[in-house]
Formats: structure tokens, sequence, C-alpha cells
């Protein structure tokens, strides 16, 4: 299976050898990596590589503009820090995959087939999620986009320079979304609603992402000698991380949210200096938008600061009629997610857009130990293929 | 006076724009433009420069081996992250302007007088404090020493080399040590003791250090997906941070002691991902050992790990006898402190060592907001040089 032989080509790329995760950063050499491996499995296919106004990749099989618009598939090759293999590339691998057994059937489209990779998803070097998606429909503002920095100061605008990719043509992309009548994310799911559902689902079929954002939180005191100031003298922010930390889990339990603190700047870092600053980020999500917001609030609250928004997504409801006829072609379980994606975002704009979730074991994922046994990765394949035999 | 044209030179050094705070760490290009500045200073006053086994610098009035041994003042030039401008430089630049005014006035001392400066005081790189008084004493072994890592993972003897000073040499130096015969380190106080005494103080001897010692906090979690792991199925080290963090402050306030968590690294430290690690590190101390042990032993149960013991500096009681004639012959009160020092370190070696504290009129220190007025400063030094005039 072409899947087998894509998935060892990819898997040096970017990875961490002590903590065997990945670091797959936008506009870096790693990613460069990545979208050169892509253009060359474009090529051998025959299919013609346009690159849209945020730097996304799409590699078309027939002409969308003349016969169009396609059906397009795909996901994203970038990853977290010290993330897993499958966050975005099993993605992207199926979809190639697919075509390929689809191909080798002797099936022909009835219109126009894409396989998408979209650019910085993940959003760990800039801070916002999905901006390549963004970016063309119009969610980020293009200005915002090409200022957004990295943690050493290096602008989204510079980063994409410097990879060869032109940033003043940043901006909503019309031309590239009017190609696309419907979009279909293959991606490994990160809970374990498949692996506790009843049969034997190693494909599932996305409802809808939850409502999510992320808030920074600047918790400021005073720098002083950690030896000599005594208790009662001290403005010490790491007090006010403990408590947003115990508050955002205690918030979340009783919201029947999910919130989590896993990024944290201390200033200056010394051992022995009390910190003048703490800047810490708050990840909330849940199937209530209210319930975020008041998780949000209570955080704030407790560490006596207003967070700072820095993006929020509304709730996503796929396209019921396409979600409905996948699960039934496929048979496959229905299953919401707190996940963002891409295809979250392109379903914001107006594209119809459905999602296909493989099993995950353990449900684990943004880790290294992020898992799908080969023969589901192959069940995923089989399931996108059917998908684009009945869609495409 | 030429202190105030020495204290002009050293301003630009290492000084960040951004908070106006110093990072001058050991073996960087800072240190080397202050050793530079140094080893300057003393030919200009034809003093003999010499360097120790582990790098510190002796500027010698006078030939200690011959006529040894000698009285010895100085301190450090090195700061923490964001440091103060007066924590180090100063006890070095009062002792070159002490011995300014004491030659002005035809005074020649009656042994050799040497002025010392002490590398890598902090600690603010390797991670242990007072490295270099450490070292030639034999407070910390050699090996352990050449092994120490920054957050780069260059070890002490790669940039030891790298500055030029030859690794091999690092271990104890009882010839170094056998010229001293009395060891007087001024310094900035790092806390309000002489701004609250009654009377105007300006200028304070030192009793005591308080024990000291620093703590690692190796908090392990499992890496998981931020927006899709259900709160019970999550291993979140974060809570951990925030659970060590209020016990630290909780058992300080029960113990009479100082807590303080500082330090913290996060990894993979991404937004969405909820951490596989948290380090912390706890700076504990307080006048009496068992109740800094008692607040270790809280913060490691509260985290539900073993502290594991970076450093360790008993209780210091400095000379009897030096003390109370410094005490008498300037007039001035005698306060304990919780800051290590190199002259600590030297006491602990058994020589007889005093130190005179400068007054800082808000206490704070290891900050860019340290300070000490410059008539303070000056009285500091008029100090320093009857210090030396009785004793050298």
């Amino acid at each position: 299976m072409t899947f087998d032989r894509m998935w060892t080509d990819l898997q040096p790329v970017g990875r961490d050898p002590r903590s065997g995760g990945y670091r797959r950063f936008a506009w870096t050499a790693e990613d460069a990596a990545l979208r050169e491996w892509f253009t060359g499995e474009a090529a051998v296919r025959g299919l013609d590589l346009t690159t849209d106004r945020a730097g996304n990749l799409w590699a078309w099989w027939g002409n969308p503009d003349a016969d169009g618009p396609g059906l397009v598939v795909g996901s994203h090759l970038d990853s977290v820090p010290d993330g897993g293999a499958f966050d975005g590339p099993l993605g992207v691998v199926s979809a190639l995959a697919a075509l390929d057994a689809l191909r080798e059937r002797g099936w022909a489209p009835r219109r126009p087939l894409g396989i998408a990779v979209f650019a910085d998803e993940e959003g760990a070097r800039f801070g916002v999620a999905c901006a390549g998606s963004r970016i063309i429909t119009g969610a980020l503002d293009a200005d915002r986009a090409r200022g957004l920095t990295d943690a050493d100061g290096t602008t989204v605008a510079e980063a994409m320079a410097k990879a060869g990719h032109d940033p003043t043509h940043v901006g909503p992309d019309p031309e590239a979304l009017r190609r696309v009548g419907a979009f279909v994310e293959l991606h490994v799911e990160q809970g374990r609603a498949l692996v506790d559902a009843p049969g034997d689902a190693a494909v599932g079929v996305a409802s809808a992402i939850w409502p999510h954002g992320r808030w920074r939180l600047d918790l400021r005191g005073r720098a002083d000698h950690a030896g000599t100031t005594r208790l009662a003298d001290r403005d010490d922010p790491m007090l006010h991380l403990a408590e947003a930390v115990t508050a955002a889990r205690r918030a979340a339990e009783q919201h029947g949210a999910l919130a989590t603190i896993g990024k944290v700047r201390v200033e200056p870092n010394g051992v022995n200096a009390i910190p003048s600053l703490v800047t810490a980020w708050l990840d909330a999500r849940g199937p209530v938008e209210a319930d975020v917001r008041a998780v949000v609030a209570a955080v704030g609250a407790a560490a006596r600061t207003e967070p700072v928004e820095e993006s929020w997504t509304g709730p996503t409801a796929f396209d019921a009629d396409l979600r409905d006829r996948l699960a039934g072609l496929l048979g496959a379980p229905v299953l919401a997610t707190g996940a963002g994606h891409d295809a979250g975002i392109l379903s914001a704009a107006g594209v119809p857009t459905a999602m296909l979730f493989v099993r995950n074991p353990t449900g684990v994922s943004h880790s290294p130990h992020e898992f799908a046994e080969p023969a589901d990765c192959h069940r995923g394949v089989a399931a996108l293929a059917r998908v684009v035999e009945e869609l495409g």
C-alpha cells in the first residue's frame, strides 16, 4: 500500500530524537521539507499544484476553474511542539493513498478532485491556530496575520518571505475557495469516543466542533530577592498562577468544559528571584459557549487579571446532509470534538464540510505517544476512498 | 571621587535596554568585559593580578606569598537575570575606591592588601551560587563544577575554555586561600533592616547568613491534547506546580522561613498541550535549619515529588571578634541576612570573614529597581576604608 511508503518517508522529518516527538513549525526548514515532499508526491501523480495567498497547497486532478467546483480532501503537515506523527499528516497521506487506491481500480472522478495541505494549522509558532484557512476565508485579518510574532520576535511576514512565499499576497482568497465544492478532512481521533463506542468502529464521522479559544493571562508582580524579601513585602505573581491553574480545573469541572494552562513564561525566571511577570495561556473549550465563557471569567477572577482573548471560534456544526450521508455510507458513529480544525474554519465560511476520525487506542494526542494502529489507518484510507467515490 | 567614575564606566555593561536590568552571566562576553575592566583598574593602580584555579581574580598590593597572609576586600561582578547594578559591583568598586582614598591620604598597609572579584557568584547561568569560592575551598567538587550545564547544554568547562580559562585547572586552591588572612565583603543590603533600624545607619555589619538551599521539583505528567482529553483522563503536572507554589508560601508562613518558586520550565509549553513535564526550582531559607527543611518537605509532599537538592549551605556565623570590632569601629548595627555570599563560603572554610551592608531604601534586590543612594554608597566606601585602615 502506498500509505506505508509515504508514512515511512515522513517519519524522520522534524523528529526530536530526545522526546521522540515532532517539531514541525510553520515556515521553518522542517516545514519546507514537508512542503517539498508533498510537491513531489503531487508531481508523481500528475496533479497540478497551486499555492494560495496564505501559502496553503492544493494539488488538483482536473481543472477546478473550468469544471469545478471540485471535491477536496486533505489536512495539514505541521505539528505542536513534541507532537505526534498522526495529527495532520494522517489526513494528507490518507488522501494521497485513497487517490492511488481509486486510480488502481480504474476509477475516474466526475468532478475535479483536490488534495489540500493547510499551512500553520497548529499555530505552534505564531500563536493562532488554523492560520492558513483563517487567512483565505478572511477570519484572520491579513495585517494581523503578517504581524504575528514567534518567540524570537520574527513576524509571519518575515518567516514567509524567508521561506519564499511573498507575504504581500496574504489575504482572503475567494478564487481558491470558489474551487472547493466540498471539503472532507480525515484526522486521527484525539479522544476515546471511538474506542469507548459499542461495536468495533475504526472510523467515525464528526458532528460538530466545540466552541473554543485561547486567552493570555498577564500576571504582574515585583521582582525581588528570594532570600531577603519578607513574605509580607512580596508581590509574587507565581501565587496568581497557582490560583489560575487551580481555578481553571475547578471551573471546568463545574461547567462541564475543558480548561488547560499548558504554556507559561516566567520573567526573569531566576531561582533566587521573585518573578516580575508570569504570562500564562489558558485554553478553554466545551459543548456550550456560555460554559466556556464562565470558565474564562472564573480563571480571570482567581488570577486577578482580565484574560486577553487571543483567539475565539464559535461552535461549528458540520453540514448535516453530508454528515448523515457519510455516516450511512460508512456505517460509522457520529461524534463531536473539542479540537479545532481547518475543516471547521471552511465550514464556518460556508463550504459544505465533513470530517472522518480514525480510532486512537489511548485517546492521547499532541504527544509523542499519539498513535493509531496501522490496520485502522488502512481502514481510514479505505473509508476516505469510499467517500471520494461517493462525492467525487 | 573615583567611585563615581568607575560606577559610570560599569553602567552600560550587560544592561538590557528593555527591562533596565543587568544580564551579566558567568563566562559570557559581558563577564569578559567586566573582568577586563577590573584588570585595567588593577593595572592603573600598580596591583599584581592573579587568577586562581576557579577563575576568581585577585589584585594584590604587596606580596602575600612573602609578606602574607594579607587582608582582602571585594565581591563579585556577575548578576542574576534582570538584576540590579549594585549586587556585587558595589563591593568591587567600593574596594577600589577605598584603596584610592587611603593612598590619597598617604596611608600604607602593614600587610599585603588584596582586592578580589569572585567568579559566578549568582549561579544564574549554571545553577550553583558562589561557584568560584566554592570551587577553591573544595565545597564544590571540581568534576561536578565542570559538568554543570546552562540552558543551552553548554558545560562550565566549555564556557570557561571559550573564555580563555583552562578548565583542567578547576579545583581546590589552597595556595590562593593561604594568602587570605581576613576577608571583608561590602554589599548592598537586600532587605530593609537598616532602613527600619532606629537612628540613621547607612552601613551595617553582618552577624550571620541564614541556612539556605535550592531544590529542583520534577513534576511529571502525560502530554495530551488540551481540547479533547477528558479532565478525568488527565495527568497534568501544572496542577502539581500550583500545589507546590501554594504549599511553599503556606509552609514558609508557618515555619517563619522564606520560600520561593521563581524559575519554572514547562515541556512542551504549547498552548493546546497538557504538559508532559513541569520543572520548578524552590529556594528556601530561614534563621533555623529545621524550619527550612520542614518547608522543603511540605512542598515535596504537596507536589507529590521528592525535591532534588541542588545546593545547600548551612548556617554561617561570621567571625565574632571581627564582627564586634567592626561594629564598634563604625558604630554600626549588626544584622543577619538570608542571602548567600562568597564571604559565607570563605567563613565556612575557616577564613576570618566579615561583611558590611550599605542601606537599600526599598530593600528591593535582584531587580532593576535595586538601589542605594549615592551618598550612602560614599559612606560605604568611607566605612570600608576605615576597616582597611584598622585591619590592613
